[in-house]
């Protein structure tokens, strides 16, 4: 096989700006599959994190940069979809609950966001055990949200 | 339903560099996974551009943008799904000519990065026409690919 290159990409801003928001998903179905994309993207690119904080892949600051700034931008997208009304039945493991409690909901996502983000930016430093500890606090946000909307 | 914000991404720089790539994928499956949520969310992204190109949705610069933004994000991440060793088969539409044939597909891959960053950069001019034209444009790269590798 080839070798592929691999793009950096640099993320010198990324911003957010409260805008209103034109409906994104017209259908449940819709929904819940852009959802599930963003989270396989998002598991993927923290695994590979996760296998540089076990020992199991060496640390190479270029690629587990790329996987947090990925992680970044994806950490934006799947909340509309998440709170698409009827979007709690179907093929989905979201928790009616989440609906129902979409403040709470609100305050999980964007927990992690922020600890995403925290993530991206430490990295930048090169300081490794602040990346471990601080790619612990964001496995943690996720854990928070899956145990308590996810079935 | 609440408003929820819709974040803009600024994407102040997108640069590609080449550096020795770790696999990111040691199991078909999991490049086949990986490499559908792209697609997923590239078809998203892509296709409420294309309701703004017939005119079934108002054009709205920093939506649009987001959309088009997104998309060349994503544009840089399948490609090495596409080419793992054996994941022309399982639960795949890749013909195994994509991988017979790779510099084919890597060229036709290549293509499509490159439509959607120029349409990126043309949303910034804020020219609705050349916006509409590069549409076309994006669109034909896509389905180029799709009707050579795609079965």
């Amino acid at each position: 096989m080839k070798k592929l290159t691999v793009i950096f990409l640099g993320l010198a801003m990324v911003g957010s700006m409260a805008i209103a928001a034109a409906a994104m998903f017209t259908k449940p179905e819709e929904a819940i599959s852009y959802r599930k994309a963003t989270m396989t993207l998002i598991g993927h690119h923290f695994s590979r994190m996760g296998g540089v904080v076990k020992g199991e892949a060496e640390y190479a600051p270029a690629a587990v940069g790329r996987d947090a700034d990925l992680v970044v931008v994806f950490s934006k997208l799947p909340w509309e979809a998440f709170m698409t009304a009827g979007s709690d039945k179907g093929d989905t493991r979201m928790k009616a609950e989440a609906l129902q409690n979409s403040e709470d909901f609100e305050a999980a996502a964007k927990a992690m966001e922020d600890e995403t983000a925290k993530l991206a930016e430490i990295l930048e430093t090169g300081d490794q055990e602040a990346f471990k500890a601080q790619f612990g606090a964001a496995a943690q946000s996720c854990k928070s949200c899956h145990s308590r909307f996810r079935s």
